[in-house]
């Protein structure tokens, strides 16, 4: 057929080249989680690879809308914008429209994953240099993703080649609990860089952490690190805190969720009330 | 409106991840070129990403045949195949059937590039580690294609920011004459490595400096001495070889396209007639 007959996500550059950002938040219990700093990232990856004529005061209003239309409590809201549409070219075409696409769907239930934990397994980081941006520019992820699953585990934790460092989970931010300086135990996390997506779920965390009383310190572990942690947990908007409990087949403390962890999760649940 | 009903290209997982690899050929003068080797690297790069269940034959009559029906004699042949279609879930859907797209249109008209030669700017690759895969994990290629749109150059010059290396072109490889060892100029372009894509016109190129008697040597060089070549190109399927006659401002030569490179370009056609 002629390609002006095509429908119109055939010749989306989003599937040609990756050339878009997205956003993923979720609701709880018929309220929209952290709207706001969705929306003010989406913004700053609009402007980090120049998508132009997005108005997102008015993305904001139709997720607020189609939200509520949804009618459902536990909802995953999913939306990207690309630079447009038309025939494959990777130079511009001058006057391209971008395009503007949206789901919202029931969230999967994860009570099992939270209960019980799981298990994840390292992958070496292929991604991209500019992972703080949050682009469809995922294979690196899709394939780690999928060497963990072959591995019967839940989610891969990516960490660079060079130094052997974790920079995050495929698509999730990693934490560990390890013994610091003093007495306790403090939260270990990669700090925000380049390669590594400012993730809103984090903020909350770290907020969290705070709260219990727990030291945070930003920096860098290794797989060998992780490992040998007193507990484990990665962190994402669709499933907030998730225990880790094995990591490439080591059993994290007594194989269960952490107490730690289980308390940062509570107190999560505070900021979603 | 419901998922189910959504038009089938709206959940491809090309879109959500980039997870797809592609191809481009082209034919002169009515005949495809260098079917084979395209065909052998798409079959190279759905293995690489682990997309089963495209008959990669098939592939190949459905090439012939559409390029037969197109009439088109200066045609760009275009397919991609991707991990399927499913709702947006970054773990895999059990049992997706991968989806296939191809568009043939008229190739444009470069024989203005062709014949004056091309101006060129360097940009850091940010791309993932995997390149040698022909993905649809553009977005690091896009964004330097823009930035050398804006200094009014027609391609990037990708280099790693290591060691300031020359990887290849944002949609090309890369090649450079300049005094080798002899008396004599040489061919130099970067060797295949993991972040560089092996090249179907890289090996025409290869075999036309051997004809004309041309030393090859594939050893990465920096933006600096590409800017102190003799002669530069670029080259890629839909244009072969493309003189470059300025790189990031300097002047490469007498500021047109060089002896060798036109000879490259003469002996080049020796191959489609």
């Amino acid at each position: 057929m002629p390609l002006e007959d095509l429908p119109e996500p055939y010749l989306d550059r989003g599937m040609f080249f990756a050339d878009g950002v997205y956003e993923v938040l979720r609701s709880y219990e018929g309220k929209l989680f952290a709207l706001d700093p969705h929306m003010q990232r989406f913004s700053q990856s609009l402007a980090a690879i120049d998508i132009q004529g997005i108005d997102v005061e008015e993305v904001r209003r139709r997720v607020i809308d189609a939200y509520a239309q949804s009618g459902i409590a536990e909802a995953k809201v999913y939306f990207h914008a690309t630079r447009g549409r038309s025939a494959r070219n990777m130079t511009d075409t001058p006057g391209l429209k971008p395009s503007f696409f949206m789901t919202i769907t029931e969230l999967e239930d994860c009570s099992q994953e939270k209960d019980q934990g799981i298990s994840v397994w390292g992958h070496p980081d292929w991604r991209w240099k500019k992972c703080h941006i949050k682009s469809l520019n995922l294979l690196a992820n899709v394939l780690a993703r999928r060497d963990a699953q072959r591995r019967g585990c839940s989610e891969a934790i990516l960490f660079n080649e060079e130094e052997g460092l974790i920079t995050e989970g495929s698509a999730s931010s990693f934490f560990a609990l390890l013994p610091g300086a003093g007495a306790g135990l403090t939260l270990r996390t990669s700090p925000l860089v380049a390669n590594i997506l400012p993730s809103v779920t984090r903020t909350y965390i770290l907020r969290a952490a705070n709260n219990v009383g727990l030291t945070v310190v930003e920096n860098s572990l290794t797989c060998a690190e992780a490992a040998h942690a007193q507990e484990l947990f990665i962190a994402m908007t669709t499933q907030d805190i998730v225990p880790v409990v094995r990591f490439e087949g080591t059993r994290i403390g007594d194989g269960r969720p952490g107490r730690l962890t289980q308390q940062l999760m509570r107190e999560f649940r505070q900021f979603v009330g």
